[in-house]
């Protein structure tokens, strides 16, 4: 029992059913079509050769299979992690093809035991801190990016950079050097995945089709278009000269052995493996809890560590970049019926057939394919409309959208995830070093106590009560201090200093000292310290503590008792 | 007026007065005595040539004259920022002592950058994240660090060692070696040292001495005791042959000069010089903080922030070592009378007349008085008490205090306090990552909800209301998803679920996407989303998104109103 929670196959395997295996199969299929031309396309986008995502994309889907709490995610390798990894192991790759391909696979490889450490030590919840104006500005830049990337090998043009400012600068330095062929065809292409992407299903409906046939089958149009490409190179036309090709791919199935241990690699990839994790498992756990909400299924979110983590080690194993689940594959794995993550381990087998089939045919696939393949499906799932929901939202949002999106687009991947995750979390800290702390005086006739700004309240000139709404702790009890001393320094005459606890949950050892000096404080100038509606917790640790004894006031059971007992009850109020 | 703002010299030189001046020259010429022989000790524990702890006492003092808000902070070389200091170095000194002196001065270059930025961009409140339980932690292991690197100078032995196992296993390698005339001298050394600062005092005021005149006198001991052992060794006596001294001192101020610009030194510092900057930043608020309160004070963090980076660029300038304020020497200033910033001025001056006069007698002063009196001053603040006192407390903060002082004491200073600093912040974000919620029932005979596991209250089984304790915002809104997931899972027949957020103050835009998620989730399920108590400013956010047209439910005033409405109110109630 206890086994099926950390190997979820366990849960689904007993009972699994041919009818089960049929729909499986069915979405593997389409999967399969889908993932070859972008595993490939994803490979070179990572600046790797193209064999490493087709390798990327088998065992780890097996992986993810025994291990994935989703029934319906599609792992392998996804646009915006092969971008990261095509940043990360630049300065390697420039030195030589085969230290980038290292680089690469010791990528997987840190990206799996963060992953995996994070999983066993639950800390699934730090994917929180990434907010969603961050990811979604994020993941609008980063296409962005990817696109322009394309658009030198849409051109047959050599020009490469880490950002908008350096590619287009290349672009237009190599302005009369387009290659005509190229980028008559690349046109063409990016024209006719367009079409079957926003038509083709419609338009095989109107042609008798029923409903599902036709949406599975549009989804293929791009492995078939691609195929097409392939014959065209074949027939070596005189004026298709000069169009380039993937080149010579290694047949067969990769080899397992262990990534190199080079330990100047690992430190100098540690950090953006951990970027390339915090992004992937974002968007993976973004997609697999959108698809478990429409199937009324549950997900654990460690478990998705885990299994994403042991999924990237696979990928390390078998010479493969980083993975993670795709937002789009995933999506057609469940419109094509997958039930359960067998549909995984079929969709590897069938990129195991494709890989001992195809390698041969690959060779000739031309690069312009591929690019067109990434910019039509990357463009599709830019979001602009973020932008002014966010600003309607948040200003403060807005900023580190924008900021995100800026250091993106403009420095690099790094810095613009770096930026963003770091401003969420300096806000976050920011806000929770200020506990929202307010006066509060008696609503007349009533014992209920209220903000003296927002309602007519009475209060009493000699006593003053603070109603701290949070739970004090190291990060915000300084803050309390402040305003304690902002108080006494501002109202003079003030005899009695009344804390309300009603909303403090909890209350650390940063907090008990910082109270241990607001007391010393006050008893130095003869104001009374006092506690009213103290919690069952918070009590039990004042009640340990030297603050107790020392303390130059009382706790009270209530607000109001607190009120009484310092004559302080307002004549309404009788 | 705004210019007092930043130069609080402008708000008390105007009135300065002769009463006042007498006071802070007074305790200018008591701290001064303490600072001198601190000052070179601090160097010598930092690594450094001695003249570089004096260098660090002129320039900075003046600039936080000019600039800081406390009246009575002292600021200069310190212990623990010299140990700092020296494990940092430590690589470069190791390849020449130029670099190390170097490498020093890019230190406090680089914390006096990051000091003063946090200043002007207010991040003050960041120091709220190292937490009580870590800073006292890592204070007390620091301090018995310091106290055994004094070890082996006191035996007249060379070893050294980042962290405790290597400085001890050092010391027994050595055990045949000690110097017997220094060991004899260092124990004499410490012995009177210990009774002058115990009992110096009493002993004077029995003696028939004014209390004011017994304190300030004994606080002189120590540079005393110096100049004796300095006569002592001038007398050249055949049994002290051996016994080590600091050797040439360059006479004269300081000359002022730009620090280096190599990149590759600043880029290898920068980590300590921020952990440096925390650590001093730390321990200097701390201190100004107490003393202010004691004076009836008001510091500002910001201007504080400010203030000591300025004195930090003030030191890299004139090639002394990082400084900031320090424990002891400000309580002594404001025990020997300081009423003004204009103190550590006059102590500036102070410190400029001793490099100049005593330069040719420090050549003489032996290295074990030096670490006499470090010993001494660093025993006194180890504080025990703390790790009871935090265990009472509470055992999450004791895991982080033991985390901090084990790391601190066995591998570093550095890994000391980033691992404090890290288990804070992570434990904040945890917490913070799992808001406070309750389901909650009907007070029988009131219009009170209250949690349903603490109270006997009357629910309705196809409603579910939700009370959320705090904010909503991206660290925790995935979290209440998970909640709602749970309960819809659990709960068969649940038809409503209410959403109190009588404790929200505030909803970000990521909370704003996630509330969409739950809307769209529960209209699926055709269960009723429904929102009551919505305080005004998140109304205001609630309104102006879809979530608000595409509500599959109400927004209620009260959750009274709620409950009556999807008629639910208990019988008890009417």
């Amino acid at each position: 029992m206890k086994l099926d929670r950390y190997l979820p196959i366990l849960r689904w395997w007993r009972h699994y059913q041919r009818q089960q295996a049929m729909h499986d199969g069915m979405a593997a299929v389409i999967v399969t079509f889908m993932l070859v031309p972008q595993a490939l396309a994803y490979a070179v986008l990572a600046g790797l050769p193209a064999q490493v995502g087709l390798y990327a994309s088998m065992l780890p889907l097996v992986v993810y299979a025994v291990l994935g709490s989703s029934s319906t995610l599609a792992v392998g390798p996804v646009a915006v992690a092969a971008l990261m990894t095509a940043t990360a192991i630049a300065p390697f790759a420039a030195q030589s093809a085969a230290l980038g391909m290292q680089a690469a696979v010791i990528l997987a490889a840190i990206s799996g035991v963060f992953l995996t450490a994070a999983g066993v030590l639950r800390l699934g919840f730090l994917a929180n801190f990434l907010s969603y104006p961050v990811i979604a500005g994020f993941m609008t830049a980063a296409s962005l990016l990817i696109a322009s990337c394309q658009v030198p090998v849409l051109l047959g043009i050599a020009a490469t950079g880490d950002n908008l400012w350096q590619l287009w600068q290349g672009i237009f330095q190599h302005a009369g050097q387009w290659h005509a062929a190229t980028a008559t065809l690349s046109v063409l292409a990016i024209i006719l995945l367009t079409l079957t992407r926003r038509f083709g299903r419609t338009m095989l409906e109107r042609m008798g089709w029923h409903a599902y046939w036709a949406a599975m089958f549009s989804r293929t149009v791009p492995a078939l278009l691609v195929m097409a490409s392939i014959v065209l190179m074949r027939l070596q036309l005189p004026s298709l000269e000069g169009v380039k090709v993937l080149g010579n791919i290694p047949a067969g199935l990769p080899t397992l052995s262990l990534p190199s241990l080079d330990a100047a690699l690992w430190q100098a990839l540690w950090m953006p493996a951990l970027l390339i994790s915090i992004v992937g498992y974002v968007e993976s756990i973004s997609v697999a809890q959108n698809l478990a909400m429409k199937r009324r299924e549950r997900l654990d979110p460690d478990q998705e560590l885990l299994a994403l983590g042991c999924a990237n080690l696979a990928a390390a194993l078998s010479h493969g970049q980083p993975v993670t689940g795709g937002v789009a594959r995933s999506v057609v794995n469940m419109d094509a019926g997958a039930q359960t993550p067998a549909a995984g381990l079929f969709t590897a087998i069938g990129m195991g057939l494709a890989t001992l089939l195809l390698t041969g045919w690959l060779s000739d696939l031309p690069r312009y394919m591929l690019a067109a393949t990434i910019v039509v499906a990357v463009l599709s799932v830019i979001d602009l409309k973020v932008f002014a929901a966010t600003w309607q939202r948040s200003r403060s949002d807005f900023l580190a959208l924008m900021l995100t999106v800026l250091m993106t687009l403009f420095v690099n991947v790094e810095s613009g995830i770096s930026a963003g995750v770091g401003l969420s979390i300096a806000m976050h800290l920011y806000r929770s070093s200020r506990p929202h702390i307010a006066i509060v005086g008696q609503v007349p006739g009533t014992q209920h106590f209220r903000n003296v700004e927002r309602h007519a309240v009475d209060v009493c000139p000699d006593v003053v009560t603070l109603r701290v709404d949070e739970s004090l702790f190291f990060a915000n009890a300084r803050y309390l201090e402040q305003k304690v001393l902002e108080i006494v320094a501002s109202q003079a005459g003030i005899k009695h200093l009344v804390l309300m606890c009603s909303a403090v949950n909890a209350i650390d050892s940063s907090a008990m000292e910082v109270l241990q000096e607001i007391n010393s404080y006050l008893s130095r100038l003869n104001i009374g310290f006092h506690f009213s509606e103290v919690k069952g917790p918070v009590m039990d640790k004042l009640q340990h503590t030297p603050l107790a004894q020392q303390l130059n006031g009382h706790i009270y059971l209530t607000q109001y008792q607190a009120y009484e007992a310092l004559s302080c009850v307002s004549s309404h109020g009788i």
